[in-house]
């Protein structure tokens, strides 16, 4: 048996530390209002996040929002509230998400100083951060305090299995999508159970509006599908998992700290290089579907040259690195060019073009297709990216990087990269 | 300008010849008759195949049929057919098409001397042997000297772009398919003209019964697509000569002896591997369908140990070959092994077991399945062929010969093959 309220006594807050977040928070609040009124503007600071819910983990963040009047021009919010940011947090630094917002810490504690408009529920337009508020409301409306220990248990196991976080780094579950699961569901085990059972689409609403993996209507905005960021793959994950936990309940379902693995570099007897670029100063959720693009870009220049790719990896730590795994480290010395159909009005002038140059084989017929085999001139697949990374884009923030692209030709002996552990110890769950 | 009645003059039977075929088939005829007569048979003997219907080229063959009267079992048509073949054929061996026949020569000119049943239009049960006899009637009725030479044109072109006969080794026009193209359009240039210009499937008739590349329905047999042997390259083959021959008239179109290419081997950065076996003393309609088969099975090994097959060619002369090319001579030393979704029942038993043995990789996912990499214990490609042939089977009169394949590996500097002046030298024309 699982002893959840020793798995509990882990992850919560300790009261000390809810003691130290009240005081923080009271204090920033306090500033922060003291700022509006001594600048005479119509705002106020107000706490929102997983903190203001309940639900928080242990060393969590905290998430202040300067609610303004809803007649303030955006500039002047986005001004005015990078002021009040830094103002109140003298060590903060800009960050940018739908404003800009200012970030800093504390006492210890992570804090986001975040301008947003005053927002009530039926209000027509809604943004992101209008909609946090509505969420605070409505999850504190809905969830009791042993309501909160169970979305607490399920952020654990989520986060242990590698799908907890809505952003583009992982596309799982957002603490928001925990606790409408929980409220809707009953408690953690009721939503373990339910996903141990889903096959196929987990519809925990039905609306044809939305084809994603999951769908889960949020229920202060009826457009919106909370569960959309969850991939197929984070879905997956949580499906075997909640399987594998019913099946044989184990403390490290509850264990998000990860135990480093002991990974074995072997040689697969294929070609793993590794592509790696600078790191902009940029938030993971600008960075990520920039890295995705890179990785789908290196897979394209692979098939431009029918070059198989086997596998490939992500990682984002000092650098962005990128792996692709090949059958080989050069592309072939031919490759069968496909022409076309005979019956083509340019079918003769393909066949007598290619008969007065230099190719391997043909034109010969196939089917009703023309086809020839054209020598490639064999270059490495290295020499390959080097030339074709320049014809394709990688992301605003990444192309400028082009130039500093480095490969790195993975051998047995060479030392540990986390791609590589990442790589060689891919799993059920994330590494 | 083509010069067609040069061409004629090369290809079609010399006066000499014409006078020594119509010797030579009346002795036969007269030899067979008398047999007949002193075995008190009710048979006679009818020439037949282009020879009987005024299309034949030079040095071309005598078919003659032994017609029986409808009543005899089929076991005297056997026996007597055997023994009147042996009796005017002295020199001749035995054959096996629908009846068993003899197959000799007489002063230079082979003859196939074969029993049938006496057949008239109508009749119902039709056999390939009786409805050749309907075949010649029909011509004659239907080509005039002018229209047999426009035959001859079209029998020469479609020699020389390697596209002449039904049979497997060709899957092509046979004779009567093109008696029957210029009856119906009237003349060689018509017949190319038509080709030239057919997209997708050539429907000289439409009939719905039929699907293949080409059909044209046989006017003594309204049951039956004379063109159905006719293969897709086959036709792809006639579409693009026809074409390239009226775009650029050339005498090369009329040359049924192939010069000997100067084909170059060369190093094609892949693995070559001709599989040879030992030629059966039978029919090529008995070896090519096998042939076809061996080639099939060898790449059915190769797609399920996912080695990719880029070309392959086949060869039957002193034995039977089939060469498969592929990227490299081994299989590679990992393979992605697909497990089951993440949903089904199995999917936990499928995690765990894998965790329990040797693997490369895994168990991890992609979207909503599992997978796992494993290791193949590399092998080369003849050592996973030479093991996983007995598996398959490639013939009843080839399977018997599995424990004598021989394997041989290309290299450029190898003695020449047949199979590797086709395979180097495709062309847009069989070579």
């Amino acid at each position: 048996m699982i002893d959840y309220q020793e798995i509990l006594s882990r992850y919560r807050p300790t009261q000390e530390e809810e003691k130290r977040l009240k005081i923080i928070s009271d204090d920033i609040i306090g500033k922060i209002n003291g700022v509006c009124r001594s600048r005479g503007l119509r705002a106020e600071a107000i706490i929102v996040g997983s903190y203001a819910k309940g639900t928080n983990l242990r060393d969590g963040d905290l998430d202040i929002f300067i609610a303004f009047d809803r007649d303030y021009p955006e500039e002047i919010i986005n001004t005015e509230g990078l002021h009040i940011g830094h103002a109140v947090l003298p060590n903060g630094r800009e960050k940018y998400a739908e404003h800009p917002y200012v970030s800093g810490e504390v006492g210890g504690v992570k804090i986001d100083v975040v301008p947003c408009y005053k927002m009530r529920f039926g209000d027509k337009k809604i943004s992101a951060v209008d909609r946090t508020l509505l969420h605070t409301e409505y999850v504190n409306d809905h969830l009791d305090e042993k309501g909160r220990d169970e979305v607490r248990l399920l952020k654990i196991f989520t986060k242990s299995i590698g799908v907890y976080g809505a952003e583009a780094k992982t596309f799982g579950f957002s603490g928001y999508l925990c606790e409408l699961l929980v409220i809707r569901l009953g408690s953690f085990e009721n939503v373990i159970r339910y996903f141990s059972r889903a096959k196929g689409r987990v519809l925990i609403d039905r609306d044809e509006r939305f084809s994603d993996p999951m769908v889960l209507i949020d229920p202060v905005d009826p457009d919106r599908n909370v569960a959309s960021p969850v991939s197929l793959e984070s879905l997956s994950r949580m499906k075997i998992a909640s399987k594998m936990f019913l099946s044989a309940p184990d403390e490290r379902f509850f264990q998000i700290e990860r135990t480093k693995k002991n990974v074995q570099y072997h040689d697969r007897g294929t070609c793993i290089i590794i592509y790696s670029l600078p790191k902009p100063d940029l938030t993971d959720d600008v960075i990520y579907p920039q890295v995705y693009r890179f990785r789908s870009v290196l897979q394209k220049i692979m098939e431009a040259h029918e070059i198989r790719v086997i596998s490939s990896e992500i990682d984002v730590s000092d650098r962005i690195y990128v792996l692709i795994e090949t059958p080989a480290c050069a592309e072939e010395r031919i490759r069968v060019h496909i022409g076309p159909p005979v019956d083509t009005d340019n079918a003769i002038d393909f066949v007598n073009s290619w008969k007065a140059r230099d190719r391997s084989r043909g034109p010969y017929i196939v089917a009703d297709r023309l086809y020839v085999d054209v020598f490639t001139g064999q270059r490495s697949i290295e020499d390959i990216v080097r030339q074709e990374i320049f014809n394709y884009s990688i992301g605003k923030n990444l192309d400028r990087f082009k130039k500093s692209l480095e490969m790195i030709r993975f051998n047995v002996g060479m030392e540990a990269l986390p791609i590589l552990d990442k790589f060689f110890g891919a799993d059920v769950f994330r590494t």
